[in-house]
């Protein structure tokens, strides 16, 4: 865990939107730990990036640092000797996502990792909805639309819902064995 | 990068073993940063995880946080399809490469990625010279030795030497190449 609680909880205090981020980037961590105890996959959560201002050496301390934005997506790993890599995406809004939730790098990413034949995706949380919504699929609509944002419908035609599951969290492996199969 | 230059300069100056694994992941960023001008592969060290304690909420700084040890290895990615995980590891001693350099939490993870099917491997630097020395037969050499370090002699065997090359830095890829290829 990247946050002791404390500082978990200080968060839902001061920003529920994070906060919403929290409870999906939770949900998930349950599920890829049981993909581990079950020898399913391995797929971690890479932590944040920070910059590193100041720090005291002799205590391996940082004193001052700041978020980044990763330019890549927050979860990758293995499945079945494919390479995965996805990123949790929340939004409050009702009746589309915002692509702008999506960076110019990572989107830059999610191409790459399509030419080098590894499976990538969205997880997107929408209308308290959970959907695997796949790098192909995001690109073409990128390609094909001038909107800045992709319709709730849309993403409940071209997504896959995931419902939550008490023991497995959201397992998102279920939709990605369906689209190795084909 | 994770660290501004001052910090780095410093990092030279307090601690010089740190330094020579600083040296090993500068070239593993021209390396990296290669492949993917080139649209080689895709692979990219994780940032180091932070243990945060204090933060500024309004400003979003850290002020108090300490360097954790990572359970996975610090490299991964994708090539040609294949997912990719590997560690650079330094050491300053000449006949052998102590096992304790890498932790037990990556020992397990290692194993974890050769059941999925995934291409695992130590870079090691020793004596000045750079090895891609497997994650099975580091496995193996564990299993089958009570010893505490693995020579110099035997990664030289098992291991593959890789050159120091001015515009790719160290193409650990090519190893990986001819052992896809048998």
């Amino acid at each position: 865990m990247l946050y002791p609680n404390n500082i978990k909880k200080n968060f839902t205090k001061i920003n529920n939107h994070a906060n919403r981020g929290m409870d999906l980037e939770y949900l998930l961590e349950i599920t890829n730990q049981y993909y581990i105890d079950k020898d399913i996959a391995y797929i971690y959560k890479k932590p944040t990036p920070i910059g590193i201002v100041k720090v005291d050496y002799d205590q391996r301390k940082i004193l001052e640092a700041y978020f980044q934005k990763p330019s890549t997506l927050d979860y990758n790993g293995i499945y079945k000797g494919y390479y995965i890599e996805f990123d949790a995406k929340v939004t409050k809004q009702k009746s589309a996502f915002p692509i702008t939730n999506v960076s110019s790098h990572q989107i830059t990413h999610i191409k790459h990792i399509l030419k080098a034949k590894g499976i990538v995706f969205l997880l997107i949380m929408i209308n308290d909805e959970y959907y695997v919504f796949m790098g192909q699929d995001f690109i073409d609509f990128i390609n094909k639309n001038e909107r800045k944002s992709i319709p709730y419908s849309y993403i409940k035609e071209k997504g896959y819902e995931i419902k939550y599951n008490f023991t497995k969290g959201l397992d998102y492996l279920q939709v990605i064995d369906k689209l190795i199969g084909e």
